[in-house]
């Protein structure tokens, strides 16, 4: 007898999924007899323990990026070993505008232990001459290497790397495919352990965006670090369409910083997952009372999201657009046009490079 | 004794000034006893009777863009001298997305004496590895001059040159710095008298666009070519940065098919002064299905203005932008992303080029 099966197939994990969180707790919960208990603050305490027990009394480095998970991470070590944790923080010259000074500031008010290093034109020098975007990446990587090695060294006896990685870096790293060269040339540190010998320690790497924040929260974590949006190792490189010059960042500072700034006093940068300017290395024509200007267009993307994988341009008030648009060509000079990016994810991207 | 006095200057003719126009009102008619009896039909009847006496049995020739200004020129010759009108239209491959075969038809049912001459690549030839807009413009404006001119020939004792030339084109050449050679090569038909050694007639030379729009109401021209949005002579020469191809014309026609389309179907294209899209040279990222891509960008254009000379973005509703966006990257092969130009003119011009 021939029996005739069919099957269906659900993702309730997917936040689009009607009742797929219901579908998920009923499952985990009343099936699997899980409580559902995990707390940030019992999650600090056990991380603590543990970091304790295996750390000891060695010294730890750690390369802080500005982000939520590299300060997360920072402030959980430095509860567990206190001054054996040694923070380096670069200026890699692809930050926003001011973006250096600021952090370092509010890393120091937290009683970390941290060293700001400007190796802005180490960076500019590695980057001379570089068009493509992996060409790009990969040259930043390998000075962050360089730089960041110099300043290990100067520690003395470091036996740890401490790295914010999370639990989604760890999912894409071991892929169906196999970890894709392409993905980790995103992140600046690979490479670094084997180049100077040392373990690694990942506290946060079981956890997801939202319960670092939670922890970051229970931490005592500034809400201008913990509420930031992502923003891109590579940095502003990657936002500059063709060769990077110093000149080309700080105009394309101006101009973000404007846009973000505005979204900040608008009361608009809580709506919006991801947002930035790029500098497009194409000219268009413009007039100035009686003369006619050639000069860079700027884009505009701001994006809605929930987890990153996909995105939405956001629907920013048009008089918003319109008043950060006139203020930048106003205010940044070599700058008469202004665009906003109105893709999607996918099949866009967030990024433009 | 001394005597001071002040003075103060009010421009009644902006559009924007208060009461400018019942200012002009009471000057022109009141005092100065103008009647304001200006009817299309009148002028329709005695500008007939001055091109039949001045033109008499002459052979006219005229060359059609598919614009108001030559489509009414052409209607109001024809009137007055029928068979000895001779209107030719090219096809410079810059064209609109069908937009020679669907013009032609619509003048043939005009009842005018129109030659459609497929001249794209002659155009193409004359564009070959030129990027910078101007030279760009010069060889569009010298291919046309040799393909109109053996068309011209082929038609034998040719005396008159008909120009669609309305009043703002000639404030534009009497400017006070006198006749701008930048703004010149914007009008394709520059030296053609000279070197075809032909009288120049233009009948609509002292009308504003209103007026002209009127005056091809009144002669039954079609809604769909007076309510038509301004297109530059150039056509998508001036729309697509940097060098032309054949291919390149091809992408940028899906592109902006797709959007003008829209804006027809939407109920938008009324709303809006002129529209377009732009081809940027430029590449971004982005991911379809499993695979990462590295296509062009797509600029949409849409402006709103009373005269041209100032205009300001247009606020297209935002589900309306998201559909263009999302059909022009699911359709037009090899573009992977679309932004919006939100810049107001001045600084930023209509055109990019």
């Amino acid at each position: 007898m021939l029996l005739s099966r069919s099957g269906t197939k659900k993702h309730p994990e997917v936040t689009h999924s009607v009742d797929g969180k219901k579908l998920l707790k009923n499952f985990v919960i009343d099936i699997c007899g899980c409580r559902g208990d995990w707390t940030p603050a019992a999650f600090i305490d056990e991380t603590v323990s543990q970091i304790k027990a295996q750390l000891k009394n060695d010294q730890v480095v750690l390369g802080l990026s500005g982000g939520v998970d590299s300060s997360v991470a920072a402030m959980l070590l430095h509860k567990a070993i206190g001054k054996n944790l040694h923070c380096i923080f670069i200026d890699n010259g692809l930050l926003r505008k001011n973006e250096f000074d600021k952090v370092l500031v509010s890393y120091q008010h937290l009683g970390l232990n941290v060293k700001g290093v400007d190796a802005k034109n180490k960076f500019y020098d590695g980057l001379k001459g570089l068009s493509d975007p992996e060409q790009k990446r990969k040259a930043i990587g390998k000075t962050f290497i360089d730089v960041f090695d110099v300043e290990a060294h100067r520690i003395g006896d470091v036996k740890w790397l401490a790295q914010g990685t999370i639990y989604p870096d760890v999912i894409e790293s071991v892929s169906v495919n196999g970890p894709s060269a392409t993905i980790k040339s995103h992140h600046n540190v690979g490479g670094l352990p084997e180049k100077m010998k040392l373990k690694i320690v990942e506290p946060l790497k079981s956890l997801f965006k939202d319960e670092v924040r939670s922890v970051g929260s229970q931490l005592g974590l500034d809400q201008n670090i913990l509420g930031r949006h992502p923003f891109p190792g590579p940095g502003l490189a990657i936002r500059i369409l063709g060769d990077i010059t110093a000149e080309k960042v700080a105009k394309l500072q101006e101009a973000d910083d404007i846009f973000i700034q505005a979204l900040i006093d608008k009361d608009q940068y809580k709506n919006v997952w991801q947002a930035g300017a790029i500098l497009l290395p194409v000219h268009s024509v413009g007039v100035m009372g009686d003369e006619r200007t050639y000069e860079n267009v700027i884009c505009l993307r701001a994006v809605t999201s929930v987890d990153g994988m996909t995105a939405d341009w956001c629907h920013l008030p048009y008089e918003f657009l319109a008043d950060v648009s006139n203020q930048i060509i106003r205010r940044v000079k070599g700058v008469n046009r202004v665009v906003y990016d109105i893709s999607s994810k996918p099949p866009a991207t967030i990024e433009w490079e």
